[in-house]
């Protein structure tokens, strides 16, 4: 309080005007601004700040360092915290990429909103079927291509730029802000807890809401999000002989690797998509008839979700069932396997050592600490029947819980107005089938309510090839979180 | 032989003396000058030849034209030969790497003896867990590491240096020697056949016999290889989203392309290595006593074979069984999945296309176009089962048929008598599992008698990491290769 009340004493001393909230100015001043919005979003995109690639890790911490920047320039009291090492496959310790925090006003009269934020992206390379350069951010038809752009760098500087407006036409703002930017989202947000649960007492002591933007609107309409899906994700490694063998020379002498992981991979799932490992299903929370009411309402036309994935048939033939199994049911996908030939052209080689990385969504009321357990033990019981020579290890990588949450309280009900006012329609309230670990780690150990307000739009493609935001999401999105924290500012204390 | 009277004049007038036969010149020369053909062949390592690689193609030209460069420094007959394109994946048109010949000696009383080889590689990265650089040839302990080290390029320069040997020594070729020297072998030989069709009548219309030095021996012992196994590699190919997807946002509303992938991947080969593809057993020929004991008298230490590819346990616990699985019955190997994840790390995608890259090893009386049928129809069979809206694709790339001959002709008996004069044992008689798809091409085409002729060490690690060659069988092997041509020199014509 006293710093705003001594700034605002300043400003009137030099003769700035301490301006009144008005919402049309602040979204004309978006709208002014919008093409420094994409510039600024070019640069982030530039920046190959892929928290998977280890030989990344030196742009990982470079991106961090432009969010810093930023935000120090916004005048913020911004720190870069440690968050410790981690330890990889080979045994080398290497120090994990900083998390930038930033505080913007301290008045203890407001409540105060801890935006959270990633700016690690997913890999990407040409070679998969991009169309575009994915670190060059390329407009088309109003869609702005590039990896990270809508997951999650692009929310993440509207956010900045939210607050930015209020600062740029010196209004006041309605709430205290605090950034929490992380840069390991996408592997499991690893040394976030260790930091959020360091910072209880110290960082998150006045927060009262904490909002994420790291996800997307199910259709055209605006959305709110009130689950998400965690996920466990496995390693399992088959090892036979010490080095790779000749397919001719060796053929016929030794049972292959890739043979027994195929034999054991081939166990996890139906030609259906049922999860065939034992216990697996037992844990998931019952599908209720409420519950499908709610999914009825939903605003999902199938067709459109089927042409934009560009899929013959969907694996549910009503918007129920495919919502539930997006949703609220857990499930399992092959990512791909390290150490066999991956690439062009005919290569006859017998791999020594060959890793499959799957992994399966978590849903209420699953326990990757017991799903660990069921994945191993399956997957050993199977291997065992083989009867093979060849070693099998079966690793949990990543355990992340899911996360759900009411939506009739305050926080909703103020993101709901927020959107209202930015889109002139009630937003939809939906589930999200991917994870973002960091939700159900704030709920557990802060005990904050949490609110997810997306800006993605539903077809952006991430992770995937040809990731966008459009130019609309971008900044209709900024004068969403504008707004939000306008609305925000509203709610009564209880 | 009116050139080679020439010849001998023309040094005559020169003073320059030709020399009688006398094999320890030969080798003694050889001896002096092992330095510098362990240079030639550090030179020809360096050059990543990759026939597989598209990206690598100018490399592999390079090659060729070494290969010329080299063959005309010996005043050899030397020429280009155009082997026409071939058709990309993607649609583009490349030309094909031409195939260098070259002739020495034209004595019409002389025998005629083509040499054939290659100098193409299988991929090597240091990151497939090469302990050195593939492309920098590394003497460890006598041992010469390198990609293409034995495979085939040392036993190409072999051979050229026993020529030399003879040439540097003004001692008269005991033989005429022809080079047929490509680089396609890896990817199935394209292009060669029509090639050796066009030549029927001109390159090869005076040769008598055809030596291809591209295999290893089975222990430490000298041997000469009677058979090969044919091999046909299959693309298997399961399409589904237009794009990849999200495992979070997607996970549960599409059948994986994966899952179908592994589904019908799992039914080509049993827990114990046995090959359930309908059909294909069938052609087999039968396996006779008299070969099993062939096979008995092998010199062929299991152990030593086990603890030196590092597995636990080998497929079969008898040599019989174990050698005839090598080199009698066909075999099949997943060499590995293109287009999924197959990095290090953690992508949480679900692959929109997938690639299986699987071989099958032929052995008589196996018929590529029929193994073609069967597996095609196996792989639709199943897939069909699983009732999936994705698409499967299979293709055969390569078919190529085995080869086997007849140990007890002329030619196998100068190769044995060479075997003993320079190792002093006798050769041991084996067949191999790997694929020299030119050798029943030949057979087929020219109709001439062929032997095959390896210095290879038994653990040279052949489309493997590390793969050598051993300085001693580079070395030893140019002596034999020089004793050869002379053996061959006495072969009595019928």
């Amino acid at each position: 309080m006293k710093c705003v009340f001594v700034c605002v004493v300043v400003l009137a001393m030099l003769g700035v005007r301490v301006q009144a909230f008005s919402f049309n100015d602040l979204t004309d001043y978006v709208d002014k601004h919008q093409e420094e919005y994409v510039e600024a979003l070019r640069d982030w995109v530039s920046i190959e700040s892929d928290s998977s690639d280890i030989t990344k890790r030196a742009e990982l911490q470079r991106m961090m360092g432009v969010v810093e920047e930023k935000l120090r320039g916004m005048k913020g009291n911004v720190s870069m915290m440690d968050i410790g090492t981690e330890t990889l496959e080979d045994g080398r310790v290497v120090a994990l990429p900083s998390v930038v925090t930033a505080v913007f006003g301290d008045d203890e009269n407001k409540h105060t909103v801890c935006v959270y934020g990633h700016v690690d992206v997913q890999p990407a390379r040409r070679e998969d079927g991009w169309t575009t350069d994915p670190y060059n951010l390329t407009e088309i038809n109003g869609n702005l291509y590039g990896r990270g752009a809508s997951d999650n760098k692009a929310p993440v500087l509207a956010w900045i730029h939210a607050v930015e407006a209020y600062t740029a036409l010196n209004m006041e703002l309605p709430v205290n802000v605090k950034f929490l930017i992380e840069g390991m989202e996408e592997t499991g947000s690893n040394g976030l807890d260790v930091l959020v649960e360091s910072q209880r007492d110290a960082f998150f002591f006045d927060v009262d809401y904490i909002v994420i933007s790291d996800c997307g609107w199910q259709s055209t309409r605006p959305a709110l999000t009130y689950g998400t899906r965690g996920n466990c994700y496995f390693y399992a490694q088959v090892e036979g002989p010490k080095q790779d063998l000749h397919s001719g020379v060796d053929g016929g002498a030794v049972i292959e690797p890739m043979s027994d992981l195929i034999g054991i991979l081939n166990s996890l799932i139906s030609a259906s998509g049922q999860i065939l490992i034992p216990g697996v299903a037992d844990a998931v929370a019952d599908f209720t008839e409420e519950e499908k009411k709610i999914y009825e309402k939903v605003d999902f036309d199938m067709e459109t979700y089927r042409s934009s994935i560009g899929v013959e048939r969907l694996m549910y033939d009503n918007k129920v069932d495919l919502l539930a199994h997006m949703w609220r049911f857990p499930t399992i996908s092959i990512h791909g396997i390290e150490g066999a030939f991956c690439g062009f052209g005919t290569k006859t080689v017998i791999p020594a050592k060959v890793t499959a990385k799957f992994s399966i969504r978590q849903v209420p009321n699953m326990n990757p600490a017991v799903v660990e357990k069921q994945v191993t033990d399956h997957l050993h019981g199977v291997f065992q029947q083989r009867k093979s020579p060849n070693k099998l290890k079966v690793k949990m990588i990543i355990g992340v819980k899911p996360w759900l949450t009411d939506t009739k309280n305050a926080l909703y009900e103020a993101g709901k107005r927020a959107v209202k006012k930015v889109f002139s329609v009630e937003p939809e309230l939906i589930r999200e089938g991917g994870t973002i670990p960091i939700a159900r780690t704030f709920q557990d150990m802060t005990g904050k309510d949490i609110i997810m307000l997306p800006i993605g739009g539903f077809d952006d493609g991430l992770h995937s090839q040809n990731e966008k935001i459009s130019r609309y999401n971008y900044m209709e999105g900024t004068k969403l979180f504008i707004s939000f924290l306008h609305e925000v500012s509203h709610i009564k204390n209880n």
